[in-house]
């Protein structure tokens, strides 16, 4: 099961999930006027980061929608920046948030977990329903592939649904977590948690709590850390023993070398912020 | 607004939208025999296709998931199907459901309001909330371009998140169309709907009555013709006086050469069956 390799990789070393959300206005111009186009400007900057960070984070996660900004060009960046990530021995989290049912699901199954774009885990969108996921189920088991469904996020709007207080008195984002835990019973690695994680961000301390003791064999894709907010502390009550979670920090990595004025050398600037939120994370969980 | 452009082409032409839903395998092995690649044959079928059918058809759907299968030279086939709808004057639907917020869909609206895969409208997912919906605010205003949000659907797992009961005695789809409908007057056009639409598989005929007097300056995206079920009277339901919806078909359409057993001829065949399907939902609606 692929999560026993991502839950291997953090006790290792730590939880740093990094967000290659890159926009090409990130790449430092200096670096970007050594290539003829975007994406080869995004492709080369992402390996630069990948090649520093390594040793020192959990998995990648690649945000499609930046790439898909930049048409065919961009797909191929994406297209690489997977390919590195493999070649490097790293997992990768496309987060593509598909949601669809039945054939076209087969679809996405086969776009993302074969060929050009293929990856480690997709993120998915279930409102649908659970037959969102059913497609995916013979990656899971025989392919070593693995799914992060949307239960609670923690952009503002994220009330207007998930937080509707149902009429058996909880909220939808809890009827969604319990669901995906219960699928995912079906597809649980040695190390307890599931094949099918969740994407739970980082929002106040009583839910976290809540939804970590109610999702146990759930592992979280955490959203939420530096430039969206929340710290340390918040992003321990979603892990469990020094487990059960990454934490994803983008822009926070990538533009690092803004704070410490250095872009020449953005990719020793994104290590040193990935190393300060690697340890930032592990004081916190050993608190 | 886009929407008026939809509207009056229903007026002309009736209620079909052609979902080019198009898998390789659905393209007859003598035609596809003639093209060097997949992604090739399944352009020059979808090309056939849309030219049989544009005066027939008030728009089409084009299912990004089945060209994503094929890879980078899918997403060619993808982009070329589009500017292909756009040359021969028609409107295009690209069935995304992406759903992000902030830069994330700011990202995704460039990728689909500009460049490569410039579309008419995109269908959304807003399981994260109403700001899912702002970032693509801009291109309805100024550039004509259209999105349609994902209220109820008609798969068997739909019922899973849409129909949980909420505490004011409510469905979340019907909490989630209330607040699509609410977004949407701020984009109303001549016709009285609004250039954010709604996704509304077709279900029972209570439910559609009811969905459609409450939201009603919501233009309807009917999945649930044809191969998924449902028949025209069952769709009539959705419309109102004789516009508000179009209703999609894929397979029904794209296979039509099976039942009708000419391959050669597929196109001729397609086009057969978007005459009937046409016309089927005209007599329902004058009912």
């Amino acid at each position: 099961m692929i999560i026993d390799k991502l839950y291997e990789k953090i006790n290792d070393t730590g939880h740093v999930c990094l967000g290659l959300d890159t926009d090409f206005e990130y790449v430092p111009a200096g670096f970007a006027s050594k290539f003829d186009s975007k994406s080869e400007a995004v492709l080369e900057f992402n390996k630069k980061i990948i090649k520093a960070t390594s040793n020192s984070v959990a998995c990648y996660k690649v945000q499609i929608a930046y790439y898909e900004a930049l048409g065919i060009e961009g797909m191929k960046a994406f297209s690489n920046t997977l390919k590195y990530i493999k070649e490097t021995g790293n997992i990768a989290i496309s987060d593509v948030k598909r949601g669809d049912i039945a054939k076209t699901a087969q679809m996405y199954a086969r776009a993302h977990f074969e060929g050009d774009f293929e990856t480690d885990f997709i993120t998915i969108n279930s409102y649908m329903g659970m037959d969102t996921l059913e497609p995916y189920f013979d990656y899971l088991k025989d392919k070593e592939k693995g799914l992060f469904v949307l239960i609670r996020t923690s952009n503002k709007g994220a009330p207007d649904i998930q937080n509707i207080n149902t009429i058996e008195g909880e909220n939808v984002y809890t009827v969604m977590g319990k669901k995906v835990q219960n699928v995912g019973k079906s597809f649980l690695g040695k190390c307890g948690y599931s094949s099918i994680g969740g994407v739970v961000g980082c929002t106040h301390t009583q839910e976290g709590k809540k939804l970590r003791e109610e999702l146990d064999s759930t592992f979280f894709l955490i959203p939420g850390y530096g430039a969206q907010g929340g710290g340390a502390e918040e992003v321990a009550v979603y892990l469990k023993n020094g487990n059960g979670g990454v934490v994803n920090s983008s822009r926070g990595i990538l533009l690092a070398y803004k704070k410490q004025n250095n872009p020449e050398n953005f990719d020793e600037c994104a290590y040193n912020e990935v190393e300060r939120m690697r340890k930032d994370i592990l004081n916190a969980v050993k608190g």
